[in-house]
């Protein structure tokens, strides 16, 4: 029996947004900023935010455009946070439940399979709209499952790895042959659009993984998983349900400082630390993955990594194939995409998994806050 | 190879409330608010709240008291939550991640580990203080862990058999042999203390359960799960990270319904239907779950319950064991716990795993928003 990949599906959102139309807006935005506290800004007591420009965005992280889920309310320098109306629950599908069914749908179509086949839904992803009932089980009722089990799970960037070691240890443990693993991303909701540093980074998008148990494989058979996470607060987003207790502590109002360049409550990195820190985890996890499995770097045909930034996976790419290595080995979509968190290497391999020769390995391999890595060997069936 | 649980471990937060403390803060409030809307009351145009009572606490729940991580903020008719003052993330210990390796130390000295034995901890509970990064991976950090994975999920109330499925799936799929799973609840804290139907629901606590993969077995195996969800709207609590946009398209500050009686976003749920449609369903899927392992239900020797309610526990057990069941095959600690979601079941069969004999059969239950229901089966070493 082989536990295998069989298709998967993306969804892709309605709108998107080039890098020069995020900086025209952030700089309207700079200006209206550094107007607004010019009294402080010139008593030194307050430093002036600084525009941005295209060009430094797409050098410092390859990234041209992002797809999103609303746009006006993002380009709007007195908002610059997607405006999205509440629907109510039961009553309307929710929008994470939408875009990920649409993403499940096209997969299951992919495989020759429909809702009825499949024995659970795992929904991996950085960050989850409601606390309960799980998107998971509202995606299970409307693809039309019959039984079977679902849950949310959040492992941030690296969602979609641990998703899949998580299935196949579903099916490993018996409980279920045909199991969805959704990645659903609206990063712009938690995206501080006022920061300079990482407004540009995300886009919005749902992705679906089919993984089947079969006498005979096909597609991609999983040989394994390597999964890692070690603690940094290099990335981090400390949204949550303590919120409303922390307020009444500092006796706040709820969220004083959402609409400011820097908040604990949305996206917040160090992006330099992260890269120096992570590459080099990343790329030891992947080798030590292929050495435990007696395979040398040479031998891996395609690397399917988390697209958070052109330069990592070049120097990524460079520290574990070698550093003239076949760019082609590791494609990219963040040109297109941006990073899209967990769903980012499930796009690249959707976008680029042609051109293998039947036993041909390869990796996906996921990375971000948490820290979290993880490593899946794939050959090609 | 056995897979079994070898220890478990409980954190008992360090107050305590009764019923009479909480519905005297209860009724306090119920008249303020009463006054407040005296006007529109009298004209008919808003329904008055209505006191509670202890007596009535108890015989709709079997509730005595419940323990809580902070007191004075619960009982002030002004504030009716937790206050808890915000921690420098990185700088102190969460305050989930703190309870939680309490719990977890006493479960690593039970079973004769250090945290340097885990391969993998798995937070699985309802609710989570921060997106990212996990509080697991933060608990990871402060055990001592060397290497190793870490994640946090959500099931809702039943996240411990989820996690516990997911850890055996762990086990099997080879990403370890020794995984900590741990149930971490500050429910006081999305709980509304102003809805007389529910302020008495829940109680904080943390579990934390050993799992280990043996050649020869200890503890209790875990022969293997049910896992089963069918979406449910009649228990939910909708906060979440579109929180933003969603108040920006309605044009409101955030969170301006925070302070009702009713509001989506923290804990609500429709008691009576939840009763009438969960009941049968948990004891249909813990009878099919014994039939498909061919054991009678008389075979079965204890049944560690979701506490969520002693009559729920009264007629789950008639119904899955027969009429004149020996009520101490469910034993119970609702009275001095209350409701404490995912950890009730774990904290149920840390007081009362003793007794068995080598061989006895027992089953781990857990069900709740989603709806979802997990049922492990376990024999006695």
């Amino acid at each position: 029996m082989s536990i295998c990949i069989t298709s998967t599906g993306l969804y892709t959102p309605p709108y998107s947004i080039s890098n020069e139309e995020l900086v025209d807006s952030f700089n309207q935005y700079v200006d209206k900023y550094n107007k607004q506290h010019e009294a402080e800004i010139n008593a030194g007591e307050r430093e002036p935010l600084e525009h941005s420009s295209a060009e430094f965005i797409e050098k410092v992280s390859g990234i041209k455009s992002r797809y999103v889920m609303e746009k006006e309310g993002i380009l709007n320098p007195d908002i610059m946070a997607p405006v999205i109306p509440y629907r109510q629950l039961g009553e309307e599908m929710s929008i994470m439940a939408e875009m990920g069914l649409a993403a499940l749908q096209e997969a299951l179509d992919a495989a020759g399979l429909t809702g009825k086949d499949l024995d659970g839904i795992i929904v991996a992803c950085s960050n989850f709209q409601r606390t309960y009932p799980a998107i998971a089980i509202e995606i299970q009722h409307h693809i039309g499952m019959e039984g079977g089990f679902a849950f949310d799970m959040n492992v941030a960037c690296s969602a979609a790895t641990f998703g899949l070691a998580q299935v196949v240890g579903a099916i490993k443990g018996g409980l279920g042959k045909k199991i969805a693993m959704l990645n659903i991303e609206i990063c712009t909701a938690h995206l501080n659009f006022r920061n300079r540093d990482s407004h540009f980074i995300f886009g919005d998008v749902a992705t679906a993984t089919i993984i089947e148990e079969l006498d005979t494989p096909k597609g991609f058979e999983i040989i394994n998983s390597k999964l890692y996470t070690q603690f940094s607060t290099n990335i981090k987003n400390e949204f949550g349900y303590l919120d409303r207790s922390e307020f009444l502590a500092a006796k706040t109002a709820m969220y004083p400082d959402i609409n400011e360049p820097v908040t604990d409550k949305l996206f917040l990195q160090n992006g330099r630390k992260v890269f120096r820190e992570v590459c080099p985890k990343v790329s030891e996890i992947i080798s030590t993955h292929l050495a435990e499995n007696n395979i040398d770097s040479s031998e891996l045909k395609r690397m399917w990594l988390h697209q958070a930034n052109l330069n990592m996976i070049d120097l990524i790419l460079r520290t574990v194939v070698g550093k003239d290595a076949d760019k082609s080995i590791a494609p990219t979509v963040i040109d297109e995409f941006a990073n899209t968190s967990s769903a980012s290497p499930v796009i690249t391999f959707h976008r680029h998994n042609e051109g293998l020769n039947s036993g041909d390995l390869a990796i996906m391999c996921s990375f971000g806050a948490g820290y979290s890595i993880g490593s899946v060997l794939l050959r090609k069936v």
